[in-house]
């Protein structure tokens, strides 16, 4: 089959876009508004761009609602909290991911935990066995998205995800985005190590 | 746990980075130099970016050897294939990741099937349940890595992942990338909806 983006709607081009670039790592993310307000809402347009300095990158569609509260608050505030979503986790933050008004905060709507960070002022999600406390490095506007790049400033870590002080995957159960209203969870991990290139004799 | 990335090695904050931004969808980009040598090499920073226009990013680190061929390919040509990985393609997705010398053609190394693309130079590899022809809209700089952005032209998809006309994560079977040397497998699907919210009465 030959799918050809201008012949057909933007409805169904993002839908075979979602479906096809898979599995995503979900950023659950809290911020702040300039007047206090909390908000949290997923994100899975999330990448990781470099370790020096270490930026990620989160595009945000300024035409959906719920995502627009993100946004202004990054904006306003210049900070934000990636928090990583645990598969106990899942419930609670597709229940934020509602096109809630703007007062709503997410965190008494779920009853997550917020819990003061330690360089910004939007808590991180205390339930979240990973959070990355973020300042704004840069906004990108592409096509209708703002593409958010961020330096992560300081990563809090739960100690039960880890085993001889790194990050465990099979503690960590990472929930990964699929398509339409799917979600995968990692049972098996296949182990495949990159092959050594040995430099040709001169 | 606290994690400062100021406090450690780049290698342990790449390590850390790639141990928590999980799971990743995996890039496998073909491109031809401007002389007509084929590459083939696979990236994990790898994010759809918006539907209006379909664009996607792939960031490609300046300091990592095999990686600069393909980012000068996009460079001189404008053009690149990005192929999904399904898990049969696992392990010559793997082998064509080593830092081999800029003349290696990873398609013959490996025996992948350069096919001809419709609206670019590059083959997409014949292999691949989905193939998305790209035009480079934009390079970023940021920091050590060029976040290349790319414009999908035409998606060809093989017919044996669909399932009433629609891409099937079941059959498409997505590697998704992990921290170290891991990579997830989608076995189990979890669906959760997103809640619809009521606009409140005026």
């Amino acid at each position: 089959m030959l799918v050809d983006p201008k012949a057909i709607s933007p409805a169904a081009l993002y839908q075979f876009m979602i479906s096809v670039v898979v599995p995503r790592p979900i950023a659950f993310v809290s911020t702040i508004s300039g007047d206090g307000r909390l908000n949290a809402a997923p994100f899975s347009y999330f990448i990781p761009l470099t370790n020096e300095p270490p930026l990620l990158g989160i595009s945000i569609n300024r035409r959906r609602g719920v995502l627009k509260d993100t946004l202004r608050n990054i904006e306003d505030t210049g900070e934000f909290v990636v928090n990583v979503v645990g598969e106990p986790l899942a419930e609670r933050m597709v229940r934020t991911s509602g096109d809630w008004p703007e007062d709503v905060d997410e965190f008494e709507l779920t009853g997550l935990t917020p819990v003061a960070s330690e360089r910004v002022k939007p808590p991180r999600v205390g339930e979240s066995p990973v959070s990355l406390e973020c300042r704004r490095h840069q906004v990108i506007e592409l096509g209708a998205t703002s593409f958010v790049v961020g330096e992560i400033l300081l990563a809090h870590v739960n100690d039960q995800v880890l085993t001889e002080g790194r990050v465990d995957v099979a503690k960590l159960r990472p929930l990964g985005r699929l398509g339409g209203d799917g979600y995968s969870v990692v049972r098996d991990v296949i182990h495949l190590a990159r092959p050594r290139v040995e430099p040709r004799p001169a």
